[in-house]
C-alpha cells in the first residue's frame, strides 16, 4: 500500500453492491482522479446519476473504458465475455483491468483473448457483501477488514499487480494472491455450497401446502430465518457462479451430501454418541473463524 | 394476559439459556413471588448462586419442586421423563408442570406418566434463543416480540393453560396453540432440519485437508460464517431434538436431499434458466419472513 499512486481515471463497467461500494470509497479517500459507470440498464444508469456516487455515467462500454487507466468489471460473470469483447478495441495503451467476480477461473478464459498484450489482466475478488444488490445497496465501508484475493496469471506486469492491490487495500482490505483454480475451490466451501444449499432449502418450503408454508415464515426463527437471508441474493450473480464453478461446487456439494447421508443414518438409528461427537466436532471450526474474524 | 396472576413460587429445573432468561424476566416484572432453581450439575448451581439471578439454589429436583404451584423444565430433552420421574411424587397439589423443550411430542410421552391427576401439564416452546448457552448466556429481553407455542393436550385444565400463556406474554412473547404433533412438523422445517445442515457442512469441513481447512476459516464469509453460528449450538440439546423429532425431521430432510438432487442437475446440466427461477422463487419465502417479522 505504501506505494500506491491513485489512477487517473477509474472505469466501473456494471454498478451493483461491490462496483457502487467501490465508488463510494474511491470518492471518500481519493483513489481515482476520475470515476465514471456503465450499467447496460438505462433505469441503473439514471439512478447512479441521481446518487452521484460517481463523476460520470457513460451510456456505452467504449466510452466508459476510453481513457481509462484501471477498468473494474463488476457485472454478472456470465457477461463478462461480451464486456471484453466490446472494451478490448477501446482500451487505452497499457491500461490495468481488473473485476470483482466470485469465480476466478472463469473470468481469465472470458477476459484475456480480447485484451491486446499491452493491457494487464489482474483478476480480483474482495471477499464483501450483503444480501442485498443494486447500486443503492452500496456504501463505503463494505470492505473494511475485509479479505481480497488476486489471481494474476503467471507473467502479469508486477507493478499492475501491485497497483490493484493497492487499491483494494487503500479501501480498507487486506489481499491475498493465489491462483485462480484454488480461489475456485476455497469459495465453493465457503461461499458457493452455503448458498446452494440455503437456496434449496428455502426452495423446499415454496413446494409445501400454503397453509404449512405461511405458518413456516411465521415461526421462523433462528435456522431458517438465516437461510433465508442467504437465499435472498440476486439470482442472476448466483447462478452464473454456479455455472462459472460448476466442477468444484458439484465435488462439494457430493461430500456434504455424503455427510449428510452419514447424519440421517445416525437419527435413523438413535445413535446419540455420534450425533453428540459430530455437534461438538463443528464446535472447533466455529472457533477457528471466530479467532480469524472475531465475529 | 389481562387474567394473568403472578405465579406464588416458580421452580426452574435445568438453567440454561431459556430457563435462566425466564429468571431475569420473571425477577424484573414480578412475574412470581419466589424462583428456585435446580441445575443437576454441581458447578452450574454454583454459577446460578453467583448470578443471584434466583432467590434459592435447590441441590435436588424434590427441594426444587416443593411448594412451587409452576414447574418448569428446561433440561435437554433426553432428561425430561427422569426428572418427571424424580419429582413426581413431590409435586404440590395442583401445581401446573410446563417445559421450554424444542419437540413437543416427546414431552408429553416422557412426563406425563409421572404425573397424577390433579397436576395440569402445559407443554411449551418459547420459540427464541441464540448460539450460546448455559445461565450466564440469558437475557430478559430474549423473549420481546416473540413467538410462544402451547401444545395443550385435550382436557387440560383450561385455567392452567391460561396461566402458562399469561406468563409467557408477560415475558413478551405472542402465544400460539397448536396439537405437538403439528408443532413438531412446523418445527422441523424451521430450526430441526436447517440446524441439521449447517451441522453437516460444517462437519464436511473438518473432515478437508488441514491447509483447506485453515483457508476456509480464513476466507469465511456471509454463507458459511452464518452456518458456523447455526452449528455453535448445544451438542447435547441437539442431538436430543434430533432423536426425539426422528420422524418428522428425516421426512424433511429427505424431502430438502430430493430438491439439492434437482439443483445439482441444472448445474451439472447448464440450466441456467432453471436455476435463476429457482433462485428468484425463494425471494418470496424471503419477502413472508420479513413481513412476519421486520428482520
Amino acid at each position: 500500500m505504501s506505494g500506491f499512486v491513485p489512477f487517473r481515471r477509474m472505469a466501473l463497467l456494471g454498478i451493483g453492491l461491490i462496483n457502487s461500494s467501490l465508488a463510494r470509497v474511491t470518492r471518500k479517500r481519493g483513489l481515482a482522479g476520475s470515476v465514471v459507470a456503465h450499467s447496460r440498464t438505462r433505469a441503473t444508469r439514471d439512478r447512479v446519476r441521481e446518487l452521484e456516487i460517481v463523476d460520470e455515467v457513460a451510456d456505452t462500454v467504449e466510452e466508459a473504458v476510453r481513457d481509462a487507466d484501471l477498468v473494474v468489471i463488476g457485472t454478472p460473470v456470465s457477461a463478462f465475455a461480451e464486456v471484453a469483447r466490446t472494451m478490448g478495441p477501446h482500451l487505452a495503451p497499457g491500461a490495468t483491468v481488473t473485476d470483482v467476480g466470485s469465480v476466478k477461473e472463469a473470468v481469465v478464459e472470458a477476459v484475456a483473448p480480447h485484451l491486446s498484450p499491452d493491457i494487464s489482466l489482474v483478476p480480483g475478488h474482495p471477499i464483501a457483501g450483503t444480501e442485498h444488490s443494486g447500486p443503492d445497496s452500496g456504501f463505503a465501508e463494505l470492505f473494511e477488514g475485509r479479505w481480497c484475493v488476486l489471481t494474476p496469471p503467471p507473467g502479469t506486469d508486477p507493478v499492475a499487480v501491485e497497483q490493484v492491490a493497492g487499491l483494494w487495500e487503500a479501501a480498507g482490505m487486506q489481499v491475498d494472491r493465489m491462483t485462480a483454480e484454488h480461489h475456485d475451490r476455497v469459495l465453493a466451501i465457503t461461499s458457493h455450497v452455503p448458498h446452494l444449499i440455503a437456496f434449496s432449502i428455502v426452495d423446499t418450503v415454496t413446494r409445501l401446502e400454503e397453509q404449512l408454508q405461511a405458518e413456516v415464515m411465521k415461526y421462523a426463527a433462528g435456522g431458517f430465518r438465516d437461510f433465508t437471508r442467504i437465499a435472498a441474493s440476486d439470482p442472476v450473480m448466483w447462478r452464473d457462479i454456479f455455472l462459472a464453478n460448476r466442477e468444484a461446487v458439484l465435488e462439494m456439494v457430493e461430500r456434504a451430501g455424503a455427510d449428510l447421508e452419514e447424519l440421517r443414518r445416525m437419527i435413523r438409528e438413535g445413535d446419540g454418541d455420534g450425533l453428540a461427537a459430530l455437534i461438538a466436532r463443528t464446535r472447533d471450526i466455529r472457533r477457528g473463524v471466530i479467532a480469524f474474524h472475531q465475529d
